[in-house]
């Protein structure tokens, strides 16, 4: 699975696969990941890759050039070409999978400032996709997000797999019952004892039972 | 505002600061940041801080141990303690501003593995999290785009306020306009006339008639 970042800043987006879980599944190829830096096609010797807004409002918004040329430079390695904006579809399991389904390739371009030129929506992309309800300060934490929850489905990616069958936002959307590790008791505070009595017939009975169901409350 | 970040990974909160708006923000003084590596309080020579899971069950937990005492290091200095977990309270623009109006110090505890221990959940935190309906390796993503989103709110934050006020995920759920930058006209493609006639009341009603609502289709 590859994964092209088109950025203003490509450390951090490094930083994300430099370990952890990340990390891991970077070092043992199951993913691929290659960083553009937006400035470098900038087209001009200030690097600036913004600019202000046609008829009128606050902030800057990123130009299109810049980003058609980053695309270009990827020639036909760019995959399915995703831009992360807030009036983006939004992102949840379901759509991880049709777009793991979907390609073997990424390019995620990130947002800043106010958004990007209309034009990139228009012309240069295949998706639009928002991360959730709320606003965030650039689109790089965005993109981290949907490459880090596409590349878990990718068989291999966990290590086992049946972690992947059993946790939380499956399509039925039923969430996981409470979980307990070493030791049995902390500052009091101890674990429930059908989950050590060893009775695997009541220890998924009481699973059942205890299964969370999201509260929007 | 204060974030302090319970983490296996520090070098990726840290590195999320360095640069951009972020970046600024911290070297401004707008917020705070504070890494506290869960290793450090793992209790045990191998800095060990995860286990099996009582009753079975795939991966691995984390314990309680450790992210009590990380918490206890802050002593009166934790805030709000928020876990972020797939399980938590789904979060959008509105829990962000209850956030914000609700302390100006926050801790967020990043889930890995299978989760965290329910003890945690149960006795240790003031709010549970999620960022959206999907899984993904580790809560340090769910944790920066929630102190990020919580640090935009704070006034200076984005230099200019308007353009705070005017941006997508206001209470009303309405989205932005199509918007467009120089050049003018770029592989062919134009700027809508309206917007570069510098008559505003046809510029406001184009914007008002272009506003973009949300497809989930």
């Amino acid at each position: 699975m590859q994964f092209n970042f088109i950025t203003l800043f490509p450390d951090k987006i490094e930083s994300y696969f430099q370990s952890g879980i990340p990390g891991k599944a970077k070092n043992n190829g199951f993913i691929d990941i290659n960083t553009i830096h937006l400035r470098d096609f900038a087209g001009n010797k200030h690097q600036k890759v913004d600019d202000t807004i046609y008829g009128g409002g606050p902030g800057m918004l990123l130009q299109v050039g810049p980003v058609y040329r980053a695309l270009e430079s990827l020639g036909d390695k760019k995959g399915l070409v995703v831009l992360m904006s807030p009036s983006g579809k939004l992102f949840d399991q379901k759509l991880a999978k049709e777009l793991y389904a979907s390609s073997d390739c990424f390019t995620f371009i990130s947002g800043y400032y106010e958004g990007v030129d209309h034009r990139v929506t228009e012309h240069l992309i295949d998706r639009e996709v928002a991360i959730g309800n709320y606003v965030i300060s650039s689109g790089d934490l965005a993109s981290l997000v949907v490459a880090d929850c596409i590349s878990r489905l990718v068989p291999g990616f966990l290590g086992k797999e049946a972690s992947l069958e059993e946790e939380s936002h499956n399509e039925e959307e039923e969430l996981e019952y409470p979980q307990f590790t070493k030791p049995y008791e902390f500052m009091g505070w101890t674990v429930p004892d059908v989950l050590v009595n060893g009775n695997h017939e009541e220890i998924r009975k009481w699973r059942q039972n205890n299964r969370k169901t999201r509260n929007h409350s």
